[in-house]
């Protein structure tokens, strides 16, 4: 089962935590992840792919224009499949849980099932996505990780894969 | 295949749209379709649906606090199935589109596959629920139940059900 | 006393929305309006002026990517002034109320006073700021000069202007 | 000038967080503050009050249905006072910026002047309230009272008090 992790990072932290997400759901048993810059997607990746992941820093307390404008000129088919989200932001409070939020909706709008985990697999909980001040600490890191196994286990036993 | 439309209605608009999402879900073969105040849920027929419906009036712009009150302290198991939202507004501009992103927004801390079919399936697009200005005029309503039927098919579909 | 309207348009609805803003404020004595599209912003008057209002269409639920471009590499100084918004979008839960909060959140960001009047004075009431389905019908048209009316007297006597 | 700081606390963290909004604001000369729960609010302090702060702790990554509850019945003239927030949380990614946002929507729709100092006065920078992850460790405590402090300062020059 392919997950495709589409990312718009300037300074390299968002793509780290790409690479930690890509980490994470290879830990689940036939699981294949690709991490793409929005400058350059693997489209036929993405097209077999059960579920994305997108990532994006936190500009202004949202998503950044970058990411947003990729979204709304890509001619990518996304319905049907899994939509998740992770941020990177400055520091707490800096808005990356709304730039989050502000993305999952408009994976809704594409037709995406989006998902979270959320607190339903015990601590720890993860409300909209992944998040992590600058590339993130260890704890923060490790939380990505799980985040992403967990996502993976969940969309593989979705999709009876 | 069961989907449970769970609603809070003080005026009785709500509950409308939430008989017409019955209406709509009982389009598709196979679908069995529940409505319920959150005063008096069923909670088995809500543990055994594959996709759960949340209706809500708009107060201030978002969700009532007597369904964020529900969702609150509910301790019913949602995860992984999956949650659409619907809302009534009193007038264009009345903060319904928000009221359902707050809602939607819940769901996903409870671990559900949040959807909207969004502009996948053509017009009449629905980006984040079904909106009525009170109880729908009868073009909101026809819009309610294409919602509910293309939800109904596509929950199908992604089960194998 | 001056209030600036910065709008992006595609298609002139957003513009024409814009125009009902100026109408609109310059019912109260003493306010002169300028709109103005973000690709050509008469940066002296913006920041001669007490209130911004900003206006965008909504793409897929949120405002315009432009419109995000615009305000996160802007450089004009917006702290302390007013700061309101209208959005157009093609069809009722099209998404506006959620693109006229994405907004305004980036608003916060710059330092601005965020307003919407909401229901303050009486019906019709603005959650969030004015909604047009595409350039509006008449009563929308109305609402969106009754709101800039009322967001002019307010921010003049704010300022004691 | 009166600063009016109503909290919903279970736990007690947001009420301490409260506290520290207080001791910032009153470094401002002239500045007087009165914290309130959500369960006994001074009404005279508040009609009194330019500004007034709203607290929340985090609940499924909105505000509690105890204070939209209180918001939601309140039949306090709230339109025309500045409208700043504050929000605690057990964790990064815990949904507090989503609270705030949320929050702020609701104040928009009581009339108020919704304000957060944004990145208008340099770092730290606020994006929609001061945020603590449970009551704070010594650095989000000292954000919460510079934020308190400028939103203070602000204020007054808005009024000119």
């Amino acid at each position: 089962m392919k997950i495709a992790i589409i990312y718009h990072s300037e300074t390299g932290n968002t793509q780290k935590v790409a690479n930690l997400i890509a980490k994470g759901v290879e830990k689940i048993e036939g699981v294949e992840a690709k991490c793409m810059s929005i400058d350059n997607v693997d489209k036929e990746f993405i097209e077999d792919a059960k579920a994305v992941f997108f990532g994006t820093p936190t500009y202004a307390g949202s998503y950044s224009w970058q990411m947003k404008k990729w979204l709304d000129t890509c001619k990518l088919k996304l319905a049907g499949k899994v939509g998740c989200v992770f941020a990177t932001e400055n520091y707490l409070g800096g808005g990356a849980d709304n730039a989050e939020l502000a993305l999952l909706s408009e994976l809704l709008v594409k037709g995406m099932f989006v998902y979270s985990v959320g607190s339903s697999e015990g601590k720890p909980y993860t409300h909209f996505g992944a998040v992590c001040i600058k590339d993130g600490d260890e704890d923060q890191k490790k939380r990505v990780e799980i985040f992403a196994e967990r996502v993976a286990k969940n969309v593989k036993k979705l999709f009876n894969e």
